[in-house]
């Protein structure tokens, strides 16, 4: 520790300039990315879909529905299929332009590498 | 907490198939991305510029460099420009490697979301 107070790293800061401060962490993070692009391709999907599809457990997953739920981009819902309880996840609109952003400044990031890394030729 | 002992989300996990479960956290993590972005264009940059950059703090950019460095993908050094002490970080071929990896991930799930999603048409 420094001692400093700690400026949030956002794209909004002058300082810094590169395509990479573009990324939202709330969609950025890997788990999260993952359970936003499922959502988007299925519209809704239950928990235990989810879990298995990204291999996640039962806290971890539970832990970044509650964290995209709280920043408006997926909806949670409870209720039951038959007499099991289920837990269905949904992408709100909002969540859709948030994957849509993180998918442009990826973009951005990798048309900028393109030529010193080579990505697309793999 | 569910009391069970946390798995992994690697990609080896059998249960999930996601392209998501493609990305290596140590180098999609937004900070760590910038700083290998940086690196792969720069070959070598000094811990200010750095920090400048990607607006981070010093106790934030220390603190990525030494997870990079620790997984072979960046290499440190220290010494002195005039009398000023200076810290310089260089990508490894490891670390190209993995940036390449990042981005090719990135770019599966681009494709796979494209359709649903419109990300190439902003």
């Amino acid at each position: 520790m420094t001692g400093r107070p700690d400026v949030p790293d956002t794209p909004e800061q002058a300082a810094g300039s590169h395509p990479a401060l573009g990324l939202d962490d709330v969609v950025h993070q890997r788990t999260r990315l993952g359970i936003l692009a499922v959502l988007a391709e299925a519209t809704e999907a239950d928990f235990t879909y989810l879990r298995k599809v990204l291999g996640l457990t039962d806290g971890n997953l539970g832990r970044h529905l509650e964290i995209l739920e709280d920043a408006g981009l997926i909806t949670v819902s409870k209720g039951y299929h038959g007499r099991r309880p289920r837990t269905w996840a949904t992408v709100t609109a909002e969540g859709r332009r948030a994957l849509r952003r993180e998918l442009a400044s990826m973009q951005a990031l990798m048309q900028r590498l393109d030529s010193v890394i080579g990505a697309r030729g793999d």
